[in-house]
């Protein structure tokens, strides 16, 4: 019992550390420097995919790829792969080294699962050798896209194309100069019941009729160089194989999408939040106010020892969904699934805050990664759904599957 | 991995909640106004031996006693009895059906480690029949008694005698009709090291110069039928066989009396809070108001979600906290169990809390357990040392251990 | 501007600090120990109506009633009388001395308002004389009352009287030993529009078909001398003149009796909640642990700032409301109103909970007003209708008000 | 009584109104957008100035400056300029319209209250005609500041000069194009006593041994046009006659230039979280997700209420500490103006963040102020010291002048 890692994974583990350390963390402050200089919107350093060969090289490569999906993946179960994508997020931009970031790692999912052959042979392989990039693209600004039932981009058939119109906005990883292909998801039968009016369809980098209306920021960062964009279809044509799975299958897509990123998601924050809670631990060892060492004071003692409790508890939270993923699949997980999404970016954001304040400016400034890691936690409590759509959802289903009771009824006659 | 209960401790789950449902559940209203009427105080309903013997016939007692302790233990694991503690916390009062209930549970554990084979005979196996209850005189009202050096009685050595003087309160279970004795721990060797001080004695019910001053509210309640007392001690005489392990072991016996008791514990909130939302879900699907089922509001569906997502992290937390006790002992988990103790009160007073919110009067009047699952968590927040204690103790432990790093260096020179 | 005391608030101020300080708190302890003891349930110590009769002869009495209502007001607007309310809530039981308790200043209220010259000579006369207490009755067990809609009490004209059948719960100070009736809202007419169905009817104690089925701990506590009881209405039969204002008018006083009712219930929890915050900065400017004064730690410091914030916001919230209600009435004054009821009671919640975390047992105990104090003011989150009710309403207001803007549509076109 | 404003406020507000709806609303988003364009870093977009000079004609101009600065001053009270206040930070950026804006808000007042005539003919003037803007040096990178003994710059007297060594950071306002000077605050003289070893002097751009290090991200965001820098004294010498007051007076004006400065900044959160709000109200009016618009959802209406209460509330805590400065000076207010640096930006961080859930995306895209408003709240929980410096010095305080109470003793003989 227990979800320590087993000796498979405590060795990656091992590995993983050694990597970060010789590799990763040195380069820290520099990429974060650079991705902070404008002028390097939407580029990356010139040693970065050194840095990636490197990576493969040494065999630490979309270690996230569930063992179902052989024979591309290097076989770990969720449960394993769980801590080591902790480890791979202590530094916010590592996982793209490792060929582990979103929104990729969903995309990768879901050709391995529901691509054709040749859909695998065009998108998926450039995808796993990380030679390219990708975009989801799901929200709409026109409509609550929370609520996925009201997207309005059309995708109508017309002979051996599709032909799609619309907006959709918030399609992460679009400027990525990697960037070769985008997911639309949209309606291609508005008079099928409601969760079968979508499809999934792959529209190529620079396919006419797709145009990137602007890039913009979010919290005031530009998200470089994957970037956030607003993206306009008119009359954009797509031949009909680039369909996944089949009309109508669009929200079957998108949940199959989200088991396995749920947790792998949740788990990013957690390693984000152990790092801050590491930086603020050494801080206040050396640093001294009004007499004294910060580590002395209670209220530092005491966010410390909250956010230790809550990085912990989360930490748990997503192994127990990865487990349960492992044994009973996403839909057995649905519950753990919705609840890591609604604890993870909540608690980063929160173990992130109480760092700041422990740091004063240093904090917030771009000298550390704390700054940025509280802007992705806060971010997040709104992508892939705000938190209350979620929170709704599980209460939903925990007061459905709660058990009945008769001490309820009111029954006093003295 | 993980901690899905084994095949034992499924079949025993089973059998548990078997006897809960027809035994205790149909006789908790009846008892819980037992209780609230003080013209029974400190005695019980005159069906409470007979459920006890049922409980003990059909083999469900002393559940929680470590397997170490054999032969007196049932053999479960930490781990193993964790998720049947939580069973039987639904109902407050009925882990004492089952002889699992404090403080006995770890005067019991106290008893069976550090006891003389006299001490064992005379008071544990009684305590291990459930024919007599004890109390653990620990805090004193005259000194912060969070801090356990202060602990001010005086336990002086007169020939085959100790001569105790002082006053303790918060003196549990002081008033129950069964309480047989009590343990003290006091001051010894006022010139020793710090923690070498102080010692635990045991003093029997009706020693002469050992008096209760008197049983008083806490938050309003009488806690009976176990009390909460204010006991003076002068010139109080007892054998020097009644001395726990030797001098100046005190604090050695309060920490190894505080690993599985802390878990437990912990559990028993598990429980409880698992209970409010179980009767909360059984509410908002009947109650109406303004229009609609309470089940329809997102506000009702958001603290049920919120409700689930800190049961559940509490739960894992403190499976952890039982797990890593089996594998690794007290000490071993002392950061888990130290975490536990901080979380879990609080998330019972939360989740109680939303519960009692969302039944109105109902949730807060004598019919339904939700408001003395309430009291009885917010009073824990500050039994065995307020939150603020243990977090500054969480929080220096996490400071010292955190890893070194370079990046918090200021080294800027463009 | 502003809102400190003009110079007659400030001379009374003077007066009744004196009274307190003479009178009131030496004989704090001895009155919660008398009603600690259930023996004393649902009566008075032997001093107490003497202590009236001195608050009296010094003309420290009814000072609630608005000026409107001469010649029995003292005169005060509701800004005037909003700071001495604070005071003589300093201690829990003291508004009974100067005849300023509830439910009775809101009756009081009422019979001034809309009671008949005879209902007025019969009820309100011996009322102000703090001869009599009463009740109001709304709340029932079986429907969502905060929906005050749904009440389902029948108060039916049959010839010169009314007969009233149902069941009423949460009737506070049903058990006083000095109550003499009770207001009854209930429906009269079924078939008229929503808010016209319901009409408030006077039931003198001891009327046939009235029966007090128990009286009721609520979170633990029995309310006495008050008490809360649950009432069962069996053909109860009362003169058509005990009718208030007439048939229908129900919610139209429920609305009247609540608009100072709201602002002196606010200023009472803002009152508890400084008495706490006083008891605890003398607490940890005395006690030690872990090698200081509680009142070095940081963690200790914060608690008390953060209490002195919340308090200061909410008086100054209700000292707004109660200068709206001066100026434009209750109807004006009606997001105000809202407001503090929101708001005191969860901050005096607050308040009195780290108050009690900072005195670890002692805060819980018997021997200080906060554990009283605490369970109070959680209570009232439920009193009057669940906080989320009020904020549903408050919303909807709010959101109804707001500015209109264009900046929401969505125009981007790069 | 009360808060209200007078009438030559009144009228002012319906002025100013009027210049926000005509002038400032409408290029809200223009302006917006110029900033987020990093091509546009540290420069105003080329209407600015005329738009300055629009306020300044129709004389909305130094509002701010308190009426005891005459013949500078428009002659208003701190309590008169608060409501002002408040609309003209609606728009995150209008005060600079209105000559209103940190920090050369506080530094005008430095130079008015402290400034020989030649300090004010050079420095003051040209401040307050808009025409330059202004630094204020207090940060260090390499000390606890907050702590502003530790502030280690030094000042050394050296004939008609001072040289000044060291490095600050956190330097707001630095990167102004109209930027000419910046007060430093250092140490004059090590031996002193603690409080009496910092000066104040000014440092006029372009200073040889002055440098600029970098600008850099706050939270990501470049803080455009003002900017963020490090800056880097060596050997930097700068007249004697540029000292504010006198060796050793640093700390005395660091109390002076915070007295209206903190309840100014605290309003301008007040006037931002009432502008979250208001859009959030308009949002959720027309909004539908899940079948009914957001506004009927309880959960937003909730969200609605608390932000309501959480802005009435902090809005009249810094009305009464305006007002408290105007009747008993900075000094007497004292306690007020802490309390509102440590509730102000909490409460509009926390209002902004609920409006940033419900509108999804859009609420953290440029297209809205919302996101701005969370960073800048979010930041000043740090800025001028952490939250819990503040809270450390209230609640200090607070302990202090406690009342006495002998109900804490612990006297118990039954």
């Amino acid at each position: 019992m227990g979800y320590e890692p087993n000796a498979k994974t405590a060795e990656m583990a091992v590995q993983l550390n050694a990597f970060m350390q010789e590799h990763i963390y040195p380069r820290e402050m520099e990429y974060n420097h650079y991705m902070d200089d404008d002028a390097n919107a939407f580029t990356y350093p010139s040693w970065f995919e050194d840095l990636k060969q490197k990576a493969r090289d040494a065999g630490i490569w979309n270690w996230f790829l569930p063992a179902e999906y052989t024979p591309w993946s290097p076989g770990l179960t969720n449960l394993e792969f769980a801590p080591l994508m902790e480890i791979m997020c202590k530094v916010p931009w590592s996982q793209q080294v490792f060929n582990c970031s979103a929104p990729d790692r969903g995309n990768m999912d879901v050709l391995a699962k529901y691509g054709t052959p040749e859909q695998q042979e065009q998108w998926l392989l450039p995808l796993l050798d990380g030679k390219i990039r990708s975009t989801y693209g799901m929200t709409e600004p026109l409509v609550a896209s929370s609520d996925a039932t009201n997207l309005e981009v059309s995708i109508v058939r017309d002979g051996d194309e599709y032909v799609i119109n619309g907006r959709k906005w918030f399609s992460s990883n679009i400027a990525n100069p990697l960037n070769k292909f985008m997911f639309v998801m949209g309606k291609t039968d508005p008079t099928a019941s409601r969760h079968a009016q979508h499809s999934t369809i792959i529209v190529p980098k620079g396919t006419p009729g797709c145009r990137i209306v602007r890039t913009y920021r979010v919290l005031g960062s530009l998200h470089s160089p994957g970037g956030e964009g607003e993206v306009e279809f008119k009359d954009c044509r797509v031949p009909a194989t680039n369909l996944i799975l089949g009309e109508g299958r669009g929200f079957e897509i998108a949940q199959g999408r989200l088991g396995p990123g749920r947790f792998q998601y949740a788990m990013m924050f957690v390693g984000m939040a152990q790092r801050c809670l590491d930086l603020m631990c050494a801080r206040v060892q050396q640093r001294e106010a009004f007499g004294e060492k910060l580590m002395k004071k209670t209220s530092i003692q005491h966010d410390v020892a909250r956010s230790r409790c809550e990085i912990e508890q989360c930490r748990l939270l997503v192994l127990a969904a990865a487990d349960k993923m492992d044994r009973e699949g996403a839909k057995g997980a649905r519950d753990l699934i919705s609840m890591v999404k609604i604890v993870a970016p909540q608690m980063c954001e929160t173990v992130a805050s109480r760092a700041m304040q422990a740091f004063g400016g240093k904090g917030v400034s771009e000298d550390l990664p704390i700054g940025e890691i509280f802007l992705h936690a806060r971010f997040c409590r709104i992508a892939d759904g705000p938190d209350e759509v979620h929170m709704s959802q599980l209460g939903k289903w925990t007061i459905r599957d709660a058990p009945e009771t008769d001490l309820i009824v009111h029954n006093v006659d003295n």
